[in-house]
């Protein structure tokens, strides 16, 4: 089990091998992001995507798919995110694209007001199959210390 | 339809009324955030949150519909959205809550090397059915202009 102190800036991490299927991406979108670059090639054709394209928030759900697998192997005393920044959908999304996941630790500071919890921010860059970066974040995470808050241990 | 040019900075806007369902919440987290405090009430209990609670990417994506539905009577020449800043999960989601949004025009400005086209930040916070804030995020949208870039129309 990962705790706060355990975080060391600057670690690297590759992993994820997820398929983009057009029934998820035609599913995903008629839910939450019905626009026609989005239900179906017949209808993306006719607009500046030009062909059928996930939704950037279904992009978004997949690389969590990546991150949650990837926990499984790599536990973490984690408390949940607050947020992230600079998110950039860099180039569209496709059915039959295949997903990864590279991240860097890039700080982390433990809590001023709660000694039992740090926090750390990463950056997470996803590839397609092409090895082109199709979507980039920086992640905050919070996780718990070891110690608890208490400083004898 | 709207086109850059209609863009007023400081236009705020206030639309959506969207359910968050439990099976819903449950089937999100299942395929993409299979976490034990977005999966069951049992397996919440056992965790910080206390209770299930909407994986904070199944937020961003019932956003997501709440804008696209508000879109219908709002027509944009809109080309997307390259990104998001600031996003932060506030408060957590539970099934249950109505969720609505509240978005203002923060800025506006031409492209620099593509006339046909400009962009415009705008500020989103969705509040569920108590008026308590659960998401704050800054976005950016791309939208044509309506000269085309034709500085004689």
């Amino acid at each position: 089990m990962q705790y706060f102190e355990d975080i060391v800036v600057g670690t690297k991490s590759s992993f994820g091998n997820h398929p983009v299927t057009h029934d998820e991406v035609v599913a995903f979108a008629t839910k939450f992001d019905p626009q026609p670059f989005h239900l179906s090639d017949d209808a993306a054709a006719q607009t500046h995507f030009g062909r059928l394209s996930a939704s950037g928030w279904h992009t978004c759900a997949m690389t969590m798919a990546m991150v949650v697998e990837n926990m499984k192997a790599h536990e973490q005393a984690g408390l949940g995110s607050p947020g992230i920044d600079e998110l950039r959908w860099l180039t569209p999304v496709y059915p039959g694209d295949t997903l990864r996941c590279e991240t860097e630790v890039l700080d982390k500071r433990p809590s001023s007001s709660r000694p039992e919890m740090g926090s750390y921010r990463s950056s997470m860059t996803v590839f397609n199959q092409h090895d082109v970066a199709v979507l980039k974040f920086v992640s905050i995470g919070l996780i718990r210390t070891r110690s608890g808050g208490k400083a004898s241990e």
